[in-house]
């Protein structure tokens, strides 16, 4: 902890005030292999050099290993038993209705982005898809706008107007990686034009989805991402690099998705209705992944509980089957949000509902997803060496402002 | 099971003859995505054209999971607590002291290989590193070579001679993807000219310790493991390939080996000699890992057992810590030849004794490695259709030879 230093609090983490600027990035689904091949392959020189002379850690992300539930931890600091968000997409027991969960309504603690803007900091945020845009800026007074409605940002609902002229680019499709070019360029420009003390971007998973790591669009990805690094880098900027969480394969060999079909099963088990299987990685956003990932929570009355429990655990796939409180103490989830039981698909296994209702038309590549364990050990990269951080310490994705913040060494 | 056709017994499962020629091969180190990878790359048309006519599964190996238990695992078609061998390297307790285990006076289980020639098949093994040879061809009346000692074979010492002319390739270097394409040219070239009923062939996994699934040399290595297949199969053979291990990313995002030092922390924690730290992967060919895989096991007297369990457990990137029992039922291991505590890391950890035992500077390429619960996934690939198999059937790796054998379909 810095110390001679006025320092802000929030959500029980103290955090000194930058004296740089610092920026946070969050690549969504950036498995470690991705840096490490891009950096083989030569494309990425300004990551090579970072990691070379600052620091590069391994994190764990919070499981499920989703975008939403890390992005509000990376935010807030905590995990979702604190912040409320364990998914993009639950079932609101009080209101009887599977619902998503993108209304800051359901967020149970302030970010830290807000707080510092309170306590008179500059704060600027740039996510690529417009879903996480609201719940990022809740209670935020500074800039905060989408690359996918970029067009749609003006002072009162953003804090900022004219972004496709200020980042020169066109407001790109949703299904690309020119949506994540748009907000590393957006940070940039931000830098060069307002020089915020505090900044965080969002990239989208659509490339990781899509391809594994050291293949040529993912080291072009890379590329991409190294060039606008090094300019935030050149102008004086902290800058830490996580990930909400990784990418597995999630084939057979011949490249077939591996998917459970839990509502599928526990009908013919136990009756049609007994059970209800939430997938929260649902949100409109689908089509690289057919809303297929490796985690579910299933909702069961108390009765057929040990019944659809024993039935889920015996299928080959399943990673482990765990009663909501178990869950919830191991993943540190809020437990009135996710059902009765959690299941979690191994690492090349993901889990759907039924069959008739994955449109699985858009996979065009063989399925590579997330939502379980074996996508929970995220980069940590920071462009500065870390003091005073306890060697034994287990370190979370969500500890990058804490680790930026109040450990990074001047340059 | 097919009727009417004689069956041989061997550990307690029950195999049909072969009615046409049977080749199973171990490819050491196949992560299942070294294959989709090769497909879409366009390089291995034959695996692409198999697994859509074919059958493409996925089961689990045998943890460790390490190349020697998976391969006797495969050829008695039982776990290592019947056959006896649960690493490369083992503390012999009743000896006092620290072994290698391939000796064949370790295995405790006849093999099938053995058995069928027993009963009047004409069986072939073929293994890349000599290591396996002996265990592999214990009690066999058939052909059994390795590719690096091919110039050594002898009628009496391999059931076959001038092997190197046979295959028409020179003997490789242990080192080298050229070890294991001599095992598909051998494969082939016995096939042309012996025909045996029954034949095992064994790779080594030096280009997937190097390689990430897609890469030019990897795609290049399953390139010839295509061309190799299409001959075999196009000499009608009912071919089933899996593989001893499958094969993770070992570094952070800067490709720096994650390794715990076990015997470092535990020296640390309970003085000096308290506990023996073994690694099962130890064996005299580590060049391309080490000796780093992420399966460890330590002995430790009953006063600091608990002791030795919880700082191990509490170490960032250890998946598990289980005591002896517990780890021996959990992966059917012989409980005298494991110690005391079972070790695993997380898929981007490998588990070491100290710093100074471990030479690194073979590594010239990010460390790859296997021997945890994150590389336990493996294909199991046919050119036929299966029949008659339980869908809800917990698939093993060394289920290949039964799968083959008794749930083929005919051409």
């Amino acid at each position: 902890m810095k110390a001679n230093h006025e320092t802000v609090e929030v959500n029980g983490r103290r955090y000194a005030r930058p004296s740089a600027p610092v920026v946070v990035v969050c690549v969504d689904g950036c498995e470690p292999d991705y840096l490490t091949q891009a950096i083989r392959a030569g494309v990425a020189p300004w990551l090579a050099h970072t990691l070379e002379h600052g620091t590069s850690l391994i994190g764990e992300c919070v499981v499920p290993s989703f975008t939403n539930p890390n992005n509000l931890s990376i935010v807030t600091g905590v995990p979702p038993a604190v912040h409320g968000i364990c998914g993009n997409y639950f079932f609101d027991a009080a209101r009887g209705e599977e619902v998503m969960m993108n209304d800051p309504a359901y967020l149970r603690a302030p970010t830290l982005l807000a707080r510092f803007a309170d306590s008179g900091a500059r704060v600027a945020v740039v996510t690529a898809k417009d879903k996480l845009r609201t719940l990022l800026g809740e209670g935020l007074s500074g800039i905060c706008f989408s690359a996918e409605k970029a067009g749609e940002a003006t002072l009162e609902n953003a804090g900022i107007e004219r972004v496709p002229e200020l980042v020169g680019l066109p407001v790109p499709s949703v299904y690309s990686a020119d949506l994540s070019e748009f907000v590393f360029a957006a940070g940039v420009r931000l830098q060069e034009t307002r020089r915020p003390d505090l900044t965080y971007l969002s990239t989208t998973d659509y490339i990781q989805h899509k391809c594994a790591p050291g293949a040529l669009e993912a080291n072009a990805f890379y590329a991409m991402v190294d060039r606008y690094l090094s300019k935030l880098d050149a102008m004086g900027a902290v800058i830490g690099l996580t990930a909400d969480h990784g990418m597995s394969a999630k084939t057979d060999a011949a490249g077939r998705p591996r998917v459970l079909y839990l509502q599928q099963v526990l009908d013919d088990a136990l009756g049609p209705g007994a059970a209800r299987v939430i997938l929260p990685i649902t949100d409109p956003y689908v089509v690289h992944h057919g809303a297929l990932g490796s985690f579910a929570t299933v909702y069961v009355s108390p009765g057929p509980l040990a019944q659809a429990r024993e039935c889920l655990q015996r299928l080959p796939g399943i990673e482990c089957v765990l009663e909501r409180e178990t869950a919830a103490a191991r993943f540190e989830l809020p437990p009135d949000r996710i059902g009765d039981l959690v299941v979690i698909g191994d690492h090349l296994t993901v889990l759907g509902t039924r069959a008739d209702r994955h449109d699985l038309s858009g996979l065009t590549v063989p399925l590579r997803s997330h939502g379980g364990l074996s996508e929970q050990l995220v980069p940590l990269v920071f462009n500065r060496r870390l003091e005073g951080l306890d060697p034994g310490r287990r370190l979370r994705n969500f500890d990058v402002f804490d680790l930026a913040l109040n450990h990074a060494r001047s340059a």
